[in-house]
């Protein structure tokens, strides 16, 4: 069967929703109905019932909108004057319904449309399927309460939320992603394998980075540092607090202003918190007089910056109040445009591939209308950005119009191993601060002329991409990146002391490696290394002190494997410089 | 001769003073006299002349000094009632006398004693020096204006400032060494270099460090990373803002308030830019159950911290309004408490030792009158210091009641090649924090028990390390620790593809080296070159590409040696381990 387009499936969704609401009816005749629009993969319900909804009803519910399906009742639309349907709505006694063609009929609105599918009719634009024979797989999950309109002055309602697909393989690879997704949630692995915390005591969206994971960040760091010092970076250090008059200037403090964090005072003048580190950057550049011999000038910093989210949005590591991004800027002329546009994408896919992402979805936004900078330029700027993402080989889409008003961009986001997309890494050309700032440097003729400043962060915030690489890998990184490789797990006492020799020989080859010495049994400390994710457990018991071979077992099998000493330094060796 | 006492030298600055007051007022017979302390080095006195003063008029008030000198006047002391003072000083119209001894007797004194000296009357608790004859070695250094008692709304008066010391040669030592340190500057020097900038724009004590300091900080920051890493800590990342209620808990708010910034607004509740990072680092071992097993526990950071310092103290990057400490923090049991104490001495002074000190004042602070904790475990505390420092064979010194009271504590001052000393490491030992925020770990027999807990910084804070630094080496730093170690100077254009060959496998060598190929002449490059302290600059002429011998210049070294490049690399190679 070929799949139905997103629209259709759309359609097919609210459809559903509908089918859930007549099944509700049936079932509770004296249901009030609030409304039931489409979300992500479904859509939900809020009801005014009769009685409190236990989970325990949804199958009654599911097999109500099954026995529909075999029905296969029209989806039946009418066209009426809104006066005719308040009446109608009215007769059936449904006073939200009432409630919103009141505020319709207020709006000036002459004809409104209803749907009926059985008994059940609602007031909705549609569009709708033919008939409830056409509805494919679903799934009712949950319930919960919401206020009538999400005003808590309101009644709450019951509001069911369901999953459709247009067919049930579709439906259980969802809620296999779904499954899989609650096991990788980065919340819970960040706290089992001690990388992070959040506590409510220092304040919400701001992580204490424990010592494994603050290694993982070192690692991270350290990977890019090397990488970015071979591309012809300099790193600068700047710090994390700076005079408002510098968002002033830059446009942050007029467009940006509710992600910004109250001033504090210091001798009568005003502070902010830093949101980003261009205007620090920036007053490096302008320290001295830059000659064109010194073009392409790239400062970078892993920059912690601090930004407000509202506390209902706050999520782990993805979306947080303070984070270090792997900020750099570039300023260059228009001629070097091109080829450090091509070497950004180069480094920043070279860089996401290390940790083990190969799928991305590229997006090249282009000039909006309300712009600033001259127009020719813009045009060198974006096809620049063109030719770049042509010479990759990547696909990309242009989203036109979507560029920032100071310049156009290229968003890159990494599919993880479940499929879904996160945005990390930016590339923004900016004609707008350094015109602000006065930037300029000597050219060839001895005068002065602007440079062209590129913004651009590769992984976007260490935060968010350990968050997301938590989850792609569910915890058991890479050997590279995991921030220990090796568990050697003597089995008895008498074993201890050859086990910390062993770890201590292979920690002096730069292998991460601990002993597990607590009085346990060794199936239990080979169970508690698996649910660390450690890559390698080695058993030292009387055979492997005579015989000088190991036994090794591999994260993720369940048979223990014999290896000799110089073959497993080999395969550790091996699986670290793995470019995946 | 033998030196005379610092008692009797303050003796001798402070009649130093009453003689060149005696001298200006034989200059200026009308001349009304303020006040004339003594500070480091030596003296000032502030008076109201009847003219405006220029630096052209010192030598002769020197040379009137001289003459009273010569004249060997003796200091005479007579006590008096107040009164009979304020008529004396009445009748030789001396206002601001007046004005002290009218304060005196509101204060209820009862007599005072004057001194004489020639002509030249003062008010004065001595003692002084016999007579004119004992002064030693002196000069008037400079003029400055002053507000009368440091109130704007008073008149300005002339403050002339002096030295004195006992013989010529101890202040020809002190002006050579006042010298050199104004050519050490490192606010000069920083700039001179390109390590870091202050922008008026970012705000007062907020360095920005530009691409060749911020790798210092990072070859430094490097080295302590490792050294720790082999010392059993583990590092941890905390953000720089925490709820106020952290800093209400430790006491830091009540006993440390004028140095926090006010508090930022977050969701009604009030955040603090963190003024230390102690209340993160013990919310990491709170996140979960400890047993003593772990014991000793060491967390390690590079923590920004922002302190408010008032602008007039703010001192290039020696006093500054943000820096990171190199901080880290230990629980133990009270039994750990001695091999601990006895680790980080050994540790703190290996590293300082690493960077090329090797005169230290270390200061052991004993438990004070007001104290928190049980004064057993002061005793032991106080013990474990005190081994430590024995078994390290190093003069200490002990400061009776020195302590804070939330425990014993060991400073170690660091004397750099001027002899000037700076206060660095600091290992604080804390009964206070464990019981405030209920730290405990599970001990041997099952129970909560509390640890000790000890505060520590080895080089202090890298801002004011760094500063120490370049003040030391007067920029011209080890080869390990410089930026720059080799700069390749090609003789003329033809010659600049094989010094950038040079400088590539050199760099693969990692020895960082950069090549300098701008159209000036060789003498002008070298001279750049050891302008910027760089340890080698390496000409390549035809002779070096033919001979294959490199053309080596030392930094300081007038002249130039021919050296093999397998002998070059060992030089540097050799250079870069050397531990000072």
């Amino acid at each position: 069967m070929p799949k139905i387009n997103q629209s259709q499936l759309e359609i097919m969704r609210h459809s559903c929703g509908h089918l859930m609401a007549a099944a509700v009816q049936k079932l509770f005749p004296e249901t009030k109905f609030g409304i039931g629009p489409n979300i992500e993969n479904g859509f939900y319900y809020d009801f005014e019932l009769p009685a409190t909804l236990t989970p325990e009803f949804l199958p009654k519910i599911k097999k109500e909108m099954k026995k529909m399906i075999g029905q296969n009742l029209p989806f039946i639309k009418k066209e009426m004057p809104v006066d005719e349907a308040i009446k109608l709505f009215k007769s059936i006694n449904q006073p939200y319904k009432i409630e919103l063609l009141e505020e319709m009929k207020k709006q000036g609105e002459k004809s409104v449309s209803i749907y009926q599918t059985g008994d059940f009719i609602d007031l909705c634009r549609g569009p709708h399927l033919k008939s409830t024979g056409e509805i494919g797989a679903f799934k009712l999950t949950k319930i919960a309460g919401a206020y009538w309109r999400g005003n808590e002055k309101n009644k709450m309602l019951t509001r069911i939320y369901g999953l459709a697909f247009s067919h049930e393989e579709e439906l259980n690879n969802h809620l296999k992603v779904l499954e899989e997704a609650e096991k990788r949630d980065h919340r819970n692995l960040g706290k089992e394998l001690e990388l992070f915390s959040f506590e409510e005591e220092i304040g919400a969206g701001l992580p204490l980075w424990h010592p494994k994971g603050a290694f993982l960040r070192h690692l991270i760091e350290n990977y890019l540092y090397k990488e970015l010092n071979s591309s012809g970076y300099q790193w600068v250090v700047t710090p994390h607090i700076g005079n408002i008059n510098l968002w002033k200037t830059s446009g942050h403090w007029n467009f940006y202003r509710e992600n910004i964090y109250s001033p504090i005072k210091i001798d009568e003048e005003e502070f902010l918190l830093k949101p980003m580190n261009c205007p620090f950057h920036i007053k490096i550049y302008n320290s001295k007089i830059r000659s064109y011999k010194e073009l392409p000038i790239r400062f970078a910093e892993f920059g912690t910056v601090y930004r407000y989210e509202k506390s209902g949005v706050l999520h782990g590591l993805t979306r947080v109040r303070g984070f270090t991004q792997d900020d750099a800027h570039i300023w260059c002329t228009l001629d070097q445009l091109p080829k450090e546009i091509n070497n950004l994408l180069k480094d920043g896919l070279k860089i996401l591939r290390r940790f083990g992402f190969k799928d991305f979805n590229i997006f090249l936004s282009t000039r909006p209308e309300k712009f600033t900078g001259d127009p020719k330029h813009w045009d060198k700027a974006e096809e620049s950005l063109k030719n770049a993402l042509e010479k990759s080989k990547l696909n990309y889409q242009i989203d036109p119009g979507a560029g920032v008003f100071y310049g156009p961009k290229i968003d890159i986001k990494i599919k993880d191993s479940l499929g879904r997309e996160w945005q990390c890494t930016t590339i923004q050309v900016d004609f707008n601060l350094p015109e602000k700032f006065e930037l300029n440097y000597i050219n060839k003729e001895g005068k002065k002329e602007q440079p062209i400043m590129i913004h651009r962060a590769l992984l976007g915030s260490l935060e968010r991409f350990i968050g997301v690489l938590i989850e792609h890998y569910a915890g058991a990184f890479p050997v590279w990146l995991a921030p220990i490789q090796v568990r050697v797990v003597p089995v008895g006492s008498k074993h201890i002391k050859a086990s910390q020799k062993l770890a201590r020989e292979l920690k002096e080859k730069d292998i991460r490696c601990e002993v597990d010495d607590l009085n346990e049994t060794v199936g239990y400390k080979v169970r508690k290394a698996e649910k660390q994710k450690i890559p390698y457990v080695l058993v030292i018991g009387d055979k492997e002190i005579d015989s000088k071979n190991l036994t090794v077992r591999i994260r993720g099998k369940k048979e223990m494997i014999k290896m000799s000493r110089k073959k497993f330094e080999e395969k550790i060796r091996e699986e670290i410089e793995k470019k995946k």
